[in-house]
């Protein structure tokens, strides 16, 4: 059966932590949302992936630092993070749970 | 550079024609929008396709027969509809462009 779930569904108002949920995990990408509650990367730290990641903020706003360069995005805002390339989240909205889908591209499933 | 591009750039308010970009397309994966204006698929047309296919509705609202179930569709509503599952799209907003983030997994890349 295809009965879809909602991207929106288990949201709460507010949460300590970033949340991070596998919508498909698949041998061949991995579809993941993650909730924001204005939180940010810790000071110095850098994700460094060894896979390219697609990244959609849907709702809220963010910015993100990319090997130096400041993006910021609103929802819709896409782009697409090369393995390897350093990136770091600088801000997420304080008013409102901001929703990322990231689609990490060629990423072997866990076994 | 990585600078964002919107999902919500360049639609128009009426068209057509569904409307067909690639947002990526990676050996692995291809993401697609799709921006339909009241569309849906020819009668006794049926998709028939031999990748997976995530597909994740943003904006307005559809409705797919996928062999033979029902699936209504708002926004955030996502599902896999896998390779060989005949489906049809029987519904798209009258009243608004539908905008939908299609993931077609493990396709190659057109050479």
């Amino acid at each position: 059966m295809n009965n879809p779930a909602n991207l929106f569904a288990d949201i709460p108002e507010q949460a300590s932590q970033e949340l991070f949920s596998n919508l498909l995990d698949n041998p061949h990408c991995r579809i993941e949302r993650i909730v924001s509650y204005g939180q940010s990367s810790p000071h110095r730290f850098w994700y460094d992936q060894g896979s390219d990641e697609w990244v959609l903020l849907i709702q809220g706003s963010a910015a993100l630092d990319v090997e130096g360069q400041m993006v910021k995005l609103v929802p819709g805002d896409h782009l697409l993070i090369k393995a390897g390339q350093k990136h770091r989240v600088t801000h997420t909205d304080q008013n409102q749970p901001t929703v990322w889908l990231a689609i990490h591209l060629n990423e072997p499933a866990k076994s």
